[in-house]
């Protein structure tokens, strides 16, 4: 494990994203996101993809100089072409626009089609929560699970988001995909010989498992069981059909160099003055947040924290410490990074 | 266990509520609410809760003869004061009024303040799925979980729906309260002598539990661990604190007669063909429900159902069969029919 600095991290991202041809503001904003996501601490979304997208934009299967624009610019609800680009730009448009029009009408409202993979949602909704509004964001993504019953992943595990001002603390933000467990979980259960709990996974044949291996070989389970598919459903829904966009299991992911991803998304904001003062609503939000944390603890609980607070106390500790990166992520960037002729600040 | 006519038993419900002084339409919503929870094939939220209302009603917790407005009636977003009057009033006319803006806006939204219990969320959401709309509702309620790492309830289950046209299909629709399961559920596996599933509940002081008897005395825990923590908190401010309402403890449940409930609501509706061709988009719904469908099944299943098949199906069949009553759901409508000099139709 390395640390290093977030500042550094960032430029340097930037710099290969401008190597591999993204305009610069694109290039500062996917990047900004990958090192936000490590910073709160999930470097399962952080600098770790860098070049899972560089291969997408090398193969063509993402346009790096897509320019989403509104179709009916300044109406409440619009939808947005991400022209087949990176996905972050397309989740910022969409977002900001939102939050303008919200302005205007008290609700905004984007559906965008032909996107990418946005990576983490709560980054997008969070600019709605620091511009007065709720934000919501909804996306869909390529098979990660099978229909309750099936045993073939035809449902993504297409993550929501919803951010909201909480008054002195910074916003209360969830973000969650929809399956049980990261697939990472099993992985690492296999290397180290243990058993996994019930309710993550199932075998190649549909079956129940507490076993890794057979559990890879299958397909993680829904969060919550029946309701985690019918979550994710509804979520391709209002992301994929809603907009005109593919879904189901014509959705292609980051993960794959190749094929448009035709992924997208949904992006609402709500003007919190339009119904109440923000300050009476940021008062409340005090208010709620200090009743949970008085909340009598469980035993070997020392805090109880609120939606988001753990992610904004990890940036707050990793913008101080440095940004830990295990060495097989930081060899890896280092070596791509030379094979654009640049050097990696770590 | 008797069978009755849905048709019968929704008059004879709308009867008991103009003996207790809710006007005509109010009182046949409420019934209609009631009876289709049970064709539905939820029980546990169906004509069982018709004097539970009803003791509200009386005490002067809940206003028979309220009437919601909207603040600014045709804004894209709105406030709404529910009157403290009966919820399914409240969430009704919120709906309708969204679907109403959405005809003009693209999106309409309500924030409904000082409301009540509007029971089965979806009732709402599936009429603007009817009226070609992608729906959505919230709505927080009495506390009935603990923070995550808390052992005293102070969060509600906060039930939130979305709701869309499907096609040749019954609309798809998403309804769910974020605890991990009904707490009825550990009453009956203390009755039959079982234990219950680990994930369900912890005892009084916080520990992990699979004793029914402890869950009882301790607290639910909510679905998806930390998850439905984390998405029950954000409901409670999306439907609480955002329309100004009460929010966390504050909120009074319908399970007892007394008290103001203080329950908000957030109603959201989407007109599709604003975005494209509602023909487009049925025809992209019933592809992924005919890929749901086709999924290869686990040993044991016989078919593969999209979110709110199930009740539909069940609907369909009660309707021709007639709805089954436990015979202590029964019992206790005739004897409390009779006190207000009604006789029961079973």
């Amino acid at each position: 494990m390395i640390r290093t600095d977030a500042g550094a991290l960032r430029r340097f991202v930037t710099d290969c994203y401008l190597a591999l041809g993204l305009p610069p503001e694109t290039a500062a904003l996917v990047a900004d996101t990958l090192v936000q996501a490590d910073l709160w601490g999930h470097p399962s979304h952080g600098v770790l993809r860098t070049f899972w997208y560089a291969a997408r934009l090398r193969s063509g299967a993402a346009d790096p100089l897509a320019a989403p624009v509104p179709d009916l610019p300044g109406a409440a609800l619009t939808g947005m072409d991400g022209g087949g680009g990176m996905g972050q730009l397309a989740a910022l448009c969409a977002m900001d626009h939102a939050i303008a029009v919200a302005q205007d009408h008290g609700i905004g409202a984007v559906a965008v089609r032909n996107s990418g993979h946005f990576g983490t949602a709560m980054y997008f909704t969070r600019r709605a929560a620091l511009a007065g509004c709720i934000g919501f964001l909804s996306t869909n993504a390529s098979p990660a699970m099978a229909p309750w019953g099936g045993t073939e992943n035809r449902v993504g595990t297409n993550p929501w988001s919803w951010a909201a001002p909480a008054g002195p603390h910074p916003p209360m933000m969830l973000d969650i995909a929809n399956t049980a467990v990261a697939r990472g979980k099993l992985y690492a259960a296999r290397e180290r010989g243990e058993a996994i709990p019930e309710g993550w996974a199932i075998d190649a044949s549909g079956r129940a498992t507490t076993d890794p291996a057979a559990g890879i070989a299958g397909s993680i389970l829904p969060m919550a069981g029946h309701k985690g598919y019918a979550i994710a459903t509804l979520m391709d829904v209002v992301s994929g059909i809603l907009p005109g966009s593919a879904f189901g299991a014509r959705v292609t992911g980051p993960y794959v160099p190749e094929g448009l991803s035709g992924v997208g998304h949904l992006a609402i904001a709500i003007d919190i003055a339009r119904l109440r003062p923000l300050a009476a609503f940021e008062a409340d939000m005090a208010r709620l947040i200090a009743d949970l944390r008085a909340t009598p603890r469980a035993p070997g609980v020392d805090r109880i924290h609120y939606p988001g607070e753990i992610e904004a106390e990890t940036e707050a500790r990793l913008l101080a410490e440095g940004i830990p990166l295990p060495r097989a992520t930081a060899d890896a960037l280092r070596r791509d990074a030379a094979a654009l002729g640049l050097a990696a600040p770590f």
